[in-house]
């Protein structure tokens, strides 16, 4: 019923509303003020400047409109996408100076779009189950319609009525049919249009937008409300139902979080425009803004954390320019999103909200982005596991700690549960490959990801989390896989000198039980916080468990003998991204239970002490093996193999640590300060452990594995007592 | 006589000036305007508080100056460095602030010291041939007296004549003695302090500086003319002569310029003060100046060329801040150094000098820093070969291209006779491995060069120029490298589409004459400049001949079909640096006469085309194998062998091209444009090459191995004529 008076509200309102042009991203009242501008905000000029720079290149050059052929980074679909950029810069001209020429010329392109889109089929690169006609997959196709649309809407007033005749019905309408319906051969863009996917967002968006240049209010009815207008299954306000968790983060991960905001923003704004009365920013407690919020945490040194399918992408993607662009235009209370705009980005929006992000930064609005420590819960509900960053909270640091306990995430999750990594001092120090893909670069596997995305990126043995026997969680059927999510057990962000957060997994590995256990620890004798580790293994059969930890920076000493591959190297294993790993060095450690591996990253040194036995089996390995092609960056990891063990846990601390200035050429504290890790205490229950440092001082953990806040647990070891009340203690 | 006239005219001088204190880097007059000036140069004031800061930071700990045990990056090496860096501090802090307690500091750290020092034998640490007592080598006991005698200057008006007596008799007198000539067991130092060698700058400085602060012009006049006093043989003055070519290119590199320009620059600035007489900064044409010139332009992005032993090091080492800053303030009209300090630096020397760069930056006075292609002759008459840098003259391109033809370059140097490298676009693009070695890290060799620096880093096989039957230039013998070297034949700078040098080494490999020309050349078809690099080899015998080209980056495509080293890898080969080579991949190429290697570094792709035959070994090698301690990064090499060749000539092209944004996923350009390279004349008096293009282009090189800059050559192939006048000629 609320629904349904919406919807009749918003054909009314929008009836009126449809013969403003333009509306979407830009409105009339935005152009007379950023007209008047000119000259003020000159970091606003230059990113304008662009544009119309870009919309001049497009003029002093002949419209190609080619035959659709060539997949991802190939000729036509690069010119293409070109072209839907050149529309936009031009339709953004056309209203940024009245210049009639740039008008004509989206409108001349359009006519040539209009006279081929009727000609064709499919694409002809058959490589997506979803396949476009222009472009060799629909979503292309979606991202296409978005731009046009905007450029549509700018130089609208520009056509005659026959053009826009030829345009919108050989064009646009059945371009808008095709996105939304498919073909009756091929429901797949149906399927996607209705499905509860960033690709259906794409989808929405593009349908909804045309819809609202050309005043079509029923496409934009179904934009919103899925194909079949009901809202029950499709539709991009569904999507806001479903998409995010109720802390805003999305299932995939920052990566495609970044991607999938995209759509979401640009028609929000065009929402706001068009249908205020939707109040589209303040939905479902504000899900739009929190998910910019959420996305811009999940970050280091404005790069996005790498986890699942990622590659390196940060603030300054484009992206991500809407994305705190309009979310600020939405809410300009929010003055730290001008500091990611200002330090990061220094692009804006040619449009309403790039010009008030600039204004604003201009008037020194800008707050300093703020991080903090927080979890993130996965799932709609936000019932599906989450992902914990934890983060230094004395401003001189920069370190930054992830435990990832949440569901699969869709097609680009990795069989990485409990997965961990560390940032520090601006790297990457613990890391996450991410993605095995060279984005538009034919040569490699034509800019797909590479077949090694999925026999080793994927695989757990490629992340810093428990392999057990050797094979992938879940064995790597997605399937399974996406059945479950680990869970968070408890998680504390609010002691000054303890962070810490414990989750558990019972399904990745059939009959074992994982826990971990990370805490960021400030001690009052270490320079750099302590991060500590414990991995859990629990089983009633023995198994082979390994710890891989992945690592950025330079190896420099293990502290027990090892044998390095001199002159001849060979792989770890078979399969399951094992076929993968070069073996460089492995060892033992006869001489002391607790062993220490060493590596330098920028100009810091980082020691992780595991607690091992003369039996622990420790290897340096490297990406590379069974790669035909080169596809795979040859990273290192530090990998501890416990074998023919029914319950082990790894338990480890690293240290970050030293000084090392090569411009002046002083160093110091070069070296562990780890003497010891004792396990006094490891049962189905709790672990208490014990970490010695120079000097004598020491820090033990004790983790509860039952109860909640309030329980109270005992323990006892060598006539040593242990008690303490809630999930974990840390005493120093 | 003219020597014994100044002379004499100096110690007239000095005898006036040595009752004024400071009077080494800073001046009353000097401190006095700095004084006045706080406040009005913010930048300025930044660098003063560090230095004000870490005097502090001193006060607030107690004096430690340990019994020497430690060598380089251990405990008592360190502390004795920050004494001096503390003392420094606390020196300049004193006239700065005129507060008592920092020239105290001074006095008692220096008491302290003349305690510790009459005790002291040599260095427990016996790794040097010219041990030190502080430190393990004599080389930072001259760092420390350098520094120690800026603080004493400093604070000299502070001390009791009684506590002057101590500290000059008890440490400063035999501390310089020691320096300047060993002890009767180990003349080593007098050696050293009388060679044509950095070390021995250092020790001219440091005695040179302490007889100025202790107003003693015996010990000033052996420093600059060496212990004798004659200037025959030996001090500051003959080292001016010798220690750089007429272009003021020092003979180890770039890397090892900046750290031997900093005794030059400091000492002279002393000189300056008390003896201005000397005019020491127009010595030798002015000299000084003129090699801190050629080590700014020896540099790419701010950071050092990497040849010959070199870490990464740049505009921003500390030497660089004495350079600049004292170079500016001899020159003041030398406007872009305040370019290199601005941009690079943003330290200033808290001394006359800094506080002239700083003030002047303020006003507004930078110039932009101007790169320009040149050729930097080596050897005190600059007889002896050169380096030439060929830099991209339109400056929207950032491309560098050096040849090295030069001498040895004393211990330092490697064995890379006519070695290139590539930089571009921000990136090094072909590489030098530069040295095998982790500065300060005591787990690395105790952080000298480790052995991989000689058995790796320094062999002919680490470099991008030719080895001749898997045997390194000279077979690695620095005795016979160091009679000879390498002839430019020709080089030209001045055509704005073609940039050349040619080299030829006739010593290096014996039997072969290697010559090697590379051309800079801009067409109007490619996007980005075209590098051309033949390398001949010329033989009566039959000879394996390789090339390696060391990139940085990603491996994208090879044109021909290889072998992947899946499961099992091993080394190229046995000795010579080979037995450290992985063998990654090889392949033979029987489709084609020319084959290509594509990478991709940053944003932007490179193709190295090269004229094949189906006999031609190709292989993709990587570093990292025999290397017991992980020394070595694993740096990769595209391989090209020929084998059983009395003369074979390697010719390439090299095109960078490609734009790559992944922000916005925007890709064109990707693969190579050169479709074929074919060898038309190739005699021992020339060559004549023809690269084909992408749309028939062509560039025709023709060079010349005889005749002079005038000589008509003429050459024939199928018929088609070639006549040039001239060494080169460039057709397209």
């Amino acid at each position: 019923m609320k629904r349904f008076f919406a919807t009749l509200l918003t054909v009314t309102f929008t009836a009126v509303a449809a013969a403003q042009h333009p509306s979407l991203l830009l409105t009339e009242r935005g152009v007379a003020e950023i007209r008047a501008a000119r000259g003020e905000v000159p970091a606003f000029d230059r990113s304008l400047e662009a544009t119309l720079r870009g919309a001049d290149d497009a003029l002093a050059q002949p419209i190609v409109v080619p035959q659709p052929k060539d997949g991802g980074g190939g000729y036509t679909h690069e010119q293409h996408k070109l072209n839907y950029y050149r529309m936009f810069d031009c339709g953004v001209a056309y209203q940024m100076t009245g210049e009639a020429k740039y008008a004509r010329y989206v409108v001349d392109m359009l006519l040539a779009y209009a006279e081929l889109y009727p000609t064709l089929g499919y694409h002809p690169v058959k490589l997506s189950g979803v396949p476009g006609r222009i472009f060799w997959q629909t979503l292309n196709e979606s991202v296409w319609l978005v731009h046009t649309a905007i450029a549509y809407d700018c130089v609208y007033d520009c056509l005659t009525v026959k053009e826009r005749r030829i345009i919108e019905a050989r064009l646009f309408r059945p371009y808008a049919d095709f996105v939304m319906n498919g073909t009756s051969d091929n429901r797949a863009n149906n399927a996607v249009f209705n499905r509860m996917h960033n690709h259906g967002t794409w989808a929405t968006a593009a349908v909804g937008m045309i819809g609202m240049a050309m005043g079509d209010d029923d496409l934009v009815d179904r934009a919103l409300y899925g194909s079949d207008k009901t809202g029950r299954t499709g539709g991009f306000i569904r999507q806001l139902d479903c998409l995010f968790s109720p802390d805003g983060y999305f299932t995939e991960g920052a990566y495609y979080q970044r991607y999938a905001i995209w759509p979401f923003v640009v028609f929000a704004q065009c929402i706001e425009h068009k249908r205020p009365e939707i109040g589209i920013f303040r939905y479902r407690d504000g899900i739009i803004p929190k998910a910019v919020a959420t996305l811009t945490q999940l970050a280091y040194e404005g790069r996005f954390l790498r986890f699942n399918d990622a590659l390196d992408k940060g603030y300054d993607a484009q992206e991500l320019i809407y994305a705190v662009d309009i979310a600020y235009n939405a809410d300009p209370s929010n003055k730290q999103l001008l500091d990611i705009a200002a330090r990061y980005q220094n692009k804006f929006l040619p449009t309403d909200a790039g010009y008030a992000v600039a204004r604003d930064i201009a008037r020194g609005e800008a707050e300093p982005l703020r991080f903090r420590s927080a979890l993130y819960r996965d799932g709609r509900e936000g019932d599906e596991g989450g992902i914990a960053v934890m983060r230094s909270t004395d401003p001189a640091l920069n370190s930054l700690v992830t435990l990832k306990a949440t569901s699969h995430g869709l097609s680009h999750g990795h069989y990485d549960k409990l997965t961990m990594a560390y940032y520090d001092n601006g790297n990457e120090v613990l890391t996450d490959y991410g993605a095995a893909r060279f984005i538009n670069i034919e040569a490699k596997y034509k800019g797909h990801y590479t077949r090694e995305n999925k026999s080793f990126a994927m695989q757990t043995v490629a992340h810093n989390t428990l392999v057990v026997d050797g094979r992938s969680h879940f064995d790597g059927d997605i399937k399974r896989s996406s059945k479950y999510h680990s869970e968070i057990f408890f998680a504390d962000f609010e002691r000054p000198a303890v962070q810490i957060v414990s989750a558990v997994e019972r399904n990745a590995c059939e009959g074992v039980t994982m826990r971990r256990t990370t805490a960021y620890v400030t001690t009052d004798f270490l320079q750099y916080p302590l991060i500590l580790d414990v991995v859990k293994a629990e089983s009633a059969e023995e198994h082979c468990y390994d710890l891989p930890y992945w690592y950025n920076g330079h190896m420099i000493s293990l502290d027990f003998p090892y044998e390095r591959a001199l002159r001849r190297m060979t792989t770890l294993g078979e399969r399951n991204g094992y076929q993968h790993l070069w073996v460089e060095a492995e060892g033992r450690n006869t001489a002391s239970s607790t062993s220490c591996f060493t590596w330098l990253v920028g100009d810091r040194f980082y020691s992780l002490s595991t607690a091992t036995t003369p039996q622990t089996e420790l290897r340096l390995v490297r990406a590379g093996a069974n790669d035909p092609d080169f596809n795979l960056r040859g990273e290192p990891a530090y990998f501890i193999r416990e074998n023919g063990k029914r319950n082990h846990t790894f338990c480890s601390a690293l240290e970050s640590h030293g000084t090392y200035d090569l411009q002046v050429e002083q160093s110091a504290n070069l070296t562990a300060s780890c003497r010891g890790i004792e396990m006094l205490v490891d049962t189905p229950e709790c672990t208490v452990a014990r970490f010695t440092f120079e000097g004598g001082r020491t820090v033990t953990l004790c983790v509860a594995y039952m109860g909640d806040g309030s329980s109270v647990h005992e323990a006892e070891a060598g006539g040593e007592q242990f008690e303490w009340t809630g999930y974990y203690d840390v005493r120093m």
